[in-house]
Protein backbone atom coordinates (compact mmCIF):
# COMPACT_ATOMS: atom_id res chain seq x y z
CA UNK A 1 0.00 0.00 0.00
CA UNK A 2 2.68 2.35 0.84
CA UNK A 3 4.11 2.04 -2.87
CA UNK A 4 0.65 3.08 -4.53
CA UNK A 5 0.77 6.41 -1.21
CA UNK A 6 4.15 7.09 -3.04
CA UNK A 7 3.29 6.81 -6.58
CA UNK A 8 0.05 8.17 -6.54
CA UNK A 9 1.34 11.96 -4.26
CA UNK A 10 4.64 11.87 -6.26
CA UNK A 11 2.58 12.36 -9.93
CA UNK A 12 0.93 15.08 -7.77
CA UNK A 13 4.14 16.45 -6.68
CA UNK A 14 3.40 16.54 -3.45
CA UNK A 15 5.73 16.23 -0.66
CA UNK A 16 5.20 13.49 2.09
CA UNK A 17 4.30 16.53 5.08
CA UNK A 18 1.66 18.17 2.69
CA UNK A 19 0.35 14.64 2.63
CA UNK A 20 0.76 13.89 6.10
CA UNK A 21 -1.22 17.06 6.97
CA UNK A 22 -3.87 16.80 3.96
CA UNK A 23 -4.60 13.61 5.77
CA UNK A 24 -4.05 14.74 9.09
CA UNK A 25 -1.75 11.59 10.13
CA UNK A 26 1.71 12.56 11.92
CA UNK A 27 4.27 13.64 9.60
CA UNK A 28 7.08 10.45 11.29
CA UNK A 29 3.99 7.78 10.85
CA UNK A 30 3.49 8.84 6.92
CA UNK A 31 6.97 8.10 6.25
CA UNK A 32 6.67 4.79 7.90
CA UNK A 33 3.29 4.10 6.02
CA UNK A 34 5.12 4.50 2.45
CA UNK A 35 8.21 2.14 4.12
CA UNK A 36 5.51 -0.50 4.77
CA UNK A 37 6.62 -0.06 8.02
CA UNK A 38 3.11 0.93 10.03
CA UNK A 39 -0.27 -1.07 9.46
CA UNK A 40 -2.75 1.60 9.02
CA UNK A 41 -6.12 1.40 10.21
CA UNK A 42 -8.76 1.73 7.19
CA UNK A 43 -10.06 5.29 8.26
CA UNK A 44 -6.81 6.60 8.06
CA UNK A 45 -5.99 4.91 4.61
CA UNK A 46 -9.51 6.20 3.35
CA UNK A 47 -7.86 10.18 4.72
CA UNK A 48 -4.76 9.46 2.46
CA UNK A 49 -6.82 8.34 -0.56
CA UNK A 50 -9.07 11.13 -0.58
CA UNK A 51 -6.38 13.21 -0.15
CA UNK A 52 -4.91 11.87 -3.01
CA UNK A 53 -7.75 12.55 -5.09
CA UNK A 54 -8.85 8.85 -5.12
CA UNK A 55 -10.69 5.62 -3.28
CA UNK A 56 -9.58 3.60 -0.87
CA UNK A 57 -10.63 1.28 -3.71
CA UNK A 58 -8.81 2.78 -6.43
CA UNK A 59 -5.31 2.88 -4.13
CA UNK A 60 -5.90 -0.52 -3.25
CA UNK A 61 -6.53 -1.88 -6.87
CA UNK A 62 -2.76 0.15 -7.60
CA UNK A 63 -1.35 -2.02 -4.85
CA UNK A 64 -3.25 -5.28 -6.35
CA UNK A 65 -4.67 -5.81 -2.79
CA UNK B 1 -17.34 -1.24 5.10
CA UNK B 2 -19.62 -3.34 7.69
CA UNK B 3 -22.65 -3.67 5.34
CA UNK B 4 -19.99 -5.10 2.44
CA UNK B 5 -18.59 -7.66 4.64
CA UNK B 6 -21.97 -8.97 5.49
CA UNK B 7 -23.11 -8.94 2.51
CA UNK B 8 -20.55 -11.22 0.72
CA UNK B 9 -20.69 -13.63 3.81
CA UNK B 10 -24.45 -14.07 3.46
CA UNK B 11 -23.87 -14.64 -0.44
CA UNK B 12 -21.32 -17.11 0.94
CA UNK B 13 -23.98 -18.74 3.21
CA UNK B 14 -21.04 -18.23 6.27
CA UNK B 15 -21.24 -17.48 9.67
CA UNK B 16 -20.43 -15.03 10.94
CA UNK B 17 -17.96 -17.44 13.45
CA UNK B 18 -16.86 -19.40 10.35
CA UNK B 19 -15.67 -15.39 8.91
CA UNK B 20 -14.09 -14.75 12.03
CA UNK B 21 -12.31 -17.56 12.40
CA UNK B 22 -11.01 -17.89 9.03
CA UNK B 23 -9.87 -14.42 9.67
CA UNK B 24 -8.07 -15.02 12.50
CA UNK B 25 -10.28 -12.32 14.21
CA UNK B 26 -12.32 -12.55 17.16
CA UNK B 27 -15.55 -13.34 17.00
CA UNK B 28 -17.12 -10.25 19.52
CA UNK B 29 -14.58 -8.11 17.16
CA UNK B 30 -16.41 -9.13 13.40
CA UNK B 31 -20.02 -8.80 15.40
CA UNK B 32 -18.56 -4.98 15.73
CA UNK B 33 -16.85 -5.16 12.37
CA UNK B 34 -20.49 -5.58 10.58
CA UNK B 35 -21.91 -3.13 12.65
CA UNK B 36 -19.71 -0.38 11.74
CA UNK B 37 -18.49 0.02 15.24
CA UNK B 38 -14.65 -1.04 14.65
CA UNK B 39 -12.11 0.31 12.60
CA UNK B 40 -9.96 -2.02 11.64
CA UNK B 41 -6.54 -2.18 10.53
CA UNK B 42 -5.82 -2.53 6.51
CA UNK B 43 -4.06 -5.99 7.50
CA UNK B 44 -7.58 -7.32 9.06
CA UNK B 45 -9.63 -6.59 6.38
CA UNK B 46 -7.42 -7.55 3.41
CA UNK B 47 -7.36 -11.09 5.92
CA UNK B 48 -11.21 -11.47 6.07
CA UNK B 49 -11.71 -10.07 2.19
CA UNK B 50 -9.01 -12.95 1.60
CA UNK B 51 -11.84 -15.25 4.14
CA UNK B 52 -14.51 -14.23 1.81
CA UNK B 53 -12.18 -15.04 -1.24
CA UNK B 54 -12.16 -11.21 -2.60
CA UNK B 55 -9.39 -8.49 -2.80
CA UNK B 56 -9.48 -5.40 -0.40
CA UNK B 57 -9.98 -3.50 -3.34
CA UNK B 58 -13.35 -5.34 -4.17
CA UNK B 59 -14.69 -5.14 -0.85
CA UNK B 60 -14.37 -1.36 -0.80
CA UNK B 61 -15.69 -0.72 -3.82
CA UNK B 62 -18.57 -2.73 -2.80
CA UNK B 63 -19.02 -0.36 -0.24
CA UNK B 64 -18.36 2.56 -2.54
CA UNK B 65 -15.07 3.72 -0.24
Amino acid sequence: MGDAIRARRHALKMSQEALADASRINRTHMGEVERGKRNMSIIAVMAVASALGCSLSELAGDAKL
